[in-house]
């Protein structure tokens, strides 16, 4: 039955369909889609939200002159279908296969890698810059949600753009949803534009009456100038995109196919920018998602038949979550704030049961950031839940807005460390390595459950100002039966008398300890120096390792800048005159498995063995 | 004849003056400013532009209780003359005395830190939030400038204020300026606000209306509510402040007291985020301000009655943009970016040379820097010149939008290190340790202007991804006789065969100079290693360091995570068996001026030859 799929090689060969045709194909990629999620894992509700809407672009445009942005990119598997990767589709987010991303090294119609929300604009803006003044022709267009419109850099983005003097397009995606439900103003204002029929029904009357002169775009708009009256004009500069200097047409149905083709063919030719919203329903054509695209967002393998997910129970997530509701019913101080990642931190259970210290800033990293500065300079506690990624938005309001206060934030850094399928955008690298920056910081890295709530203890409590802990994606790993945490800033295992020590923290101590069980058995004593603060790092865990011979640095993190390099200094300040082997990230980690990729990284016990073995064999 | 002000030792003594009186009060405070100023440097012009604002907000609000949080922070010079800071403000700026902006330890009225844009909506509203669980009384009010409002931060605070259920007031503070001329839409936007008469007479007409009856806040929003038509309704809820959820008033004259008071006594009790649009003129009651705002915005001290600067001459700003000018005549491809700082970063003979290659983003640095991104992934060779201090906002773009790309951009970083006056929260002293943590980078830092040429050079033709040149504020110090530059990626320069070996970059070399002369004095012979390319660090830099005795490593710059402490690694990995001692930043540095503060860290002549002799001692 899939014929119709099978036959598109390029996006040219959207260009001899019916629109009944490009129906039956947008069925077909859904198909597609679904079944590889179901598989591999992955965005599915916003992919189904825009398989129309992308077929549309695609016929219209030509997008190897012309540029498509995707914002996020999380929504670009039809386009990938579409461009020349229709087989490898089956790859998706799996070791050397596709990104479930844009990448701009696995296809030449990916011309900007994308991950993070709300960059799209600018990016594009930049594009289509570089394009007036080398003279190329063709349209720049961003795709853009509604959720990615919270970000403030997508309004720093529409307030450059806006003075742009040529064709730029941005599409404006609403489905009402970012992760999860779109939180703000900016959400109750589309809510607004969206249900008010009488609004804007004079620009539809307009747009219906240029409907029926096949002009060029250019022309369709003075005509749409010319025609206004007084109270037109008024209402047709009455969109904040407007304000933002777009002209702004929509909304429109973004499951209508032949209407998309309409719009997109009367816009691309208008020297000036434009905003064309457009409603989709995200998780389109398959009932689970639709019904509860929040947790069709982004999932882990699922069984089509019954929509559930084949991955569950406990996880560093929520076991955060229920640990701070535990703290928020004996203190009132305590508030969590999250940035569009509720479900994905854990904190569903505290929105329902604390909705007044509950904030969810939509995805805006940076007000997360500034406005708990000032809930703390307010005398509250609050807690900050954003993953590792993200938080790289929100360095300099650390530095600023909490770090210079001398405030009480607390951190809840999930997703730290590699974080598998989705790849170089969104690994959880970073993290330490920029927090070793700020003076005055507390940073703990639990390695198992219960750690993690002896750190969030002593981070909101002992800490005097800044402090964070940070955790992996996912489940606790291996723990050897006889360990046992004493809740101290560093824990020791492993041979007391060893004269090899391996140093690390968090989730790569399960394989430190497995490595330690397979060096015995090739008669290698080591012992294991576990940092459970990483900094500042404690001076009686430096004499530990100052004590050998031999100290292996294993770090799950970019190894420039981070703990791993200020041991190493600690070490030497402290004349050691034994030897020093650091492994680190050195580079940005494509996407595989979490194992897959620790793996290649030389970090898991395999690499760790490897690594002791070479060097202490010399 | 300063009477007036000299009366005034707390906002309560405001209460008891006519508005006449408080006319002449404005009068002596501007005076005051301007003397101030021309002594110490500062910020003139935002200052003078609020004088009004600030006696009419501290004239109705009780701002113990009631918070305000300035924007920036550059225009709080009359609420601390006016918060018993009048006596203190001869000291502003000055090594021990006030701090040119906001600090929370310095008064109980400044209740949030600032220096860095467009955090202000964000910060109160944490605190209004704060406020509400627990119970306190009392307004929060943001006073945030047009230019700050380009920001991001401050989009993603009005986005998440909308919703806020009880009184919470934004002033926005528009004077037509951030810190050169505003852009962008929103500055267009407003533009169009203060320039439709009739748009806003409805408005008008209703507030004049209201005016007549001296009833409560809320009910003065019931009765606009109430009295309004279809069409006012239409005209009511069209500024983008009320689609944000504000209720928008305005726009009023910032410099008629009596206005500005009827205006904020009818706000305080709204239980609704309102937004009071206020105009104002920069530099009021200073012609030379008046005139050239851009000018008096940051400014050293100046001659009042001509109004000239006494600080002139070249330097390492100005250095950069000629030499970016020459470059771009040359090659089509070079773009200048920058986020209003075209005047500061030496690029306003670029904007006029190249109108169509320069592109000032409005204070917006996360744009600027994926925007520049764009340029590059389109072919362009984008240089982007942002101040130090401020491209810590681009840290997240630097990464996903840039190095992720591969593409080639080049970052200007003027203000690098110590700025001295402006003090903590204006410091450059992250980005080496940030930019650190960035896989595939490159980093200079020339010491003197002809190694800028060189800097450039290299790192926008013959390095392969993203490249930085980081340069101190002001002019370059003193350069010894006999140093030339190879223009390679390290320099090295006194005694060959010397045992001690001072180890440093960009302007703390000319301190080693002067170090190595007064330690010959004293019998000790040191060499000093020149980093130009700091990352990554040449492996025969590092092999020069191994082979003496006592290496001294000093950075201007955050410790943690920075080069010294990597250099520390690669002697460490390398076997050194010597002696490290690193002096880098390790706190937050407070005003002070250069000198004074390279001293107090350290870093000055006088500090080497002290950690030196004392650790040679041993």
């Amino acid at each position: 039955m899939d014929n119709l799929l099978n036959s598109i090689n390029s996006p040219e060969d959207l260009k001899k369909y019916s629109i009944a045709d490009l129906y039956r194909l947008c069925g077909e990629i859904r198909k597609t889609i679904i079944k590889t999620v179901s598989h591999n894992g992955g965005h599915l509700a916003s992919n189904l939200g825009v398989v129309e809407l992308t077929v549309a672009l695609h016929r219209v445009f030509n997008s190897q002159n012309d540029k498509i942005v995707w914002d996020v990119g999380h929504q670009s598997y039809t386009h990938k279908i579409l461009t020349g990767r229709r087989d490898a589709i089956s790859t998706i987010r799996t070791k050397g296969g596709l990104s479930g991303f844009p990448n701009r090294f696995e296809s030449n119609y990916d011309c900007f890698t994308s991950g993070h929300s709300s960059t799209s604009i600018s990016a594009a803006l930049g594009i289509a810059n570089a394009k007036a003044l080398s003279g190329e022709q063709g349209n720049t267009i961003a795709v853009i949600g509604d959720g990615a419109l919270t970000g403030g850099l997508a309004y720093e983005g529409l307030n450059n753009a806006g003075r742009f003097k040529k064709n730029f397009i941005v599409i404006l995606n609403d489905n009402t949803m970012s992760i999860s439900r779109n939180v703000g103003s900016i959400a109750r204002y589309l809510a607004h534009i969206r249900t008010k029929p009488v609004y804007f029904k004079v620009k539809g009357n307009v747009e219906n009456a240029v409907d029926k002169f096949p002009i060029a775009g250019k022309q369709i708009h003075h005509v749409l100038s010319k025609s206004k009256s007084a109270l037109k004009q008024i209402l047709y500069n009455s969109t904040i995109f407007d304000d933002m200097g777009f002209y702004y047409y929509g909304p429109f149905d973004g499951h209508d196919l032949e209407k998309m083709i309409d719009v997109f063919e009367n816009v691309k030719n208008i020297d000036h920018p434009v905003l064309i919203h457009v409603l989709t329903c995200k998780g389109k054509g398959y009932k689970f998602a639709e019904q509860n695209p929040g947790a069709f967002h982004g999932i882990s393998k699922f069984n089509i038949k019954t929509g559930k997910s084949l991955s569950t129970g406990e996880n560093f997530s929520s076991v955060f979550g229920s640990n701070l509701c535990n703290l928020a019913s004996s203190d009132k101080r305590i508030c969590a704030v999250t940035a569009a990642m509720q479900m994905g931190t854990g904190l569903t259970s505290f929105a329902r049961m604390f909705p007044n210290r509950f904030f969810d800033t939509g995805i805006a990293e940076e007000h997360a950031v500034t406005f708990a500065g000032g809930l703390a300079a307010g005398g509250m506690l609050p807690v900050c839940a954003i993953y590792s990624t993200f938080l790289q938005r929100g360095y300099d309001q650390i530095i600023h807005d909490a770090a210079i206060q001398r405030v009480k934030v607390t951190f809840a850094i999930d997703r730290a460390g590699i974080v598998g399928e989705d790849g170089e955008t969104h690994q959880g690298i970073f993290d330490v390595a920029f927090l070793n920056t700020i003076p005055n910081i507390t940073v703990y890295a639990p390695s198992y459950y219960d750690e993690l709530y002896a750190d969030f203890n002593d981070a909101i409590y002992n800490c005097k100002g800044v402090s964070a802990v940070r955790y992996p994606r996912g489940k606790q790993l291996f723990k050897p039966f006889d360990f046992e945490s004493k809740y101290l800033y560093y824990d020791i295992c492993g041979d007391n008398n060893a004269e090899i020590c391996i140093v690390t923290y968090g989730r790569l101590f399960s394989f430190a300890c497995k490595a330690f069980s397979e060096l015995r058995d090739l008669g290698i004593r080591v012992k294991i120096l576990k940092l459970n603060r990483i900094i500042p790092i404690d001076e009686d865990a430096v004499k530990i390792a100052l004590n050998t011979k031999k100290v292996f640095f294993f770090e799950e993190g970019i190894q420039l800048g981070g703990v791993g390099e200020h041991f190493g200094y600690l070490l030497l300040k402290n004349n050691f005159r034994g030897k020093y082997f650091l492994r680190g990230i050195t580079n940005f980690v494509p996407h595989a498995t979490m194992l897959q990729s620790l793996h290649s990284l030389g970090l898991d016990d395999k690499g760790m063995v490897n690594m002791i073995t070479t060097e202490c064999k010399n």
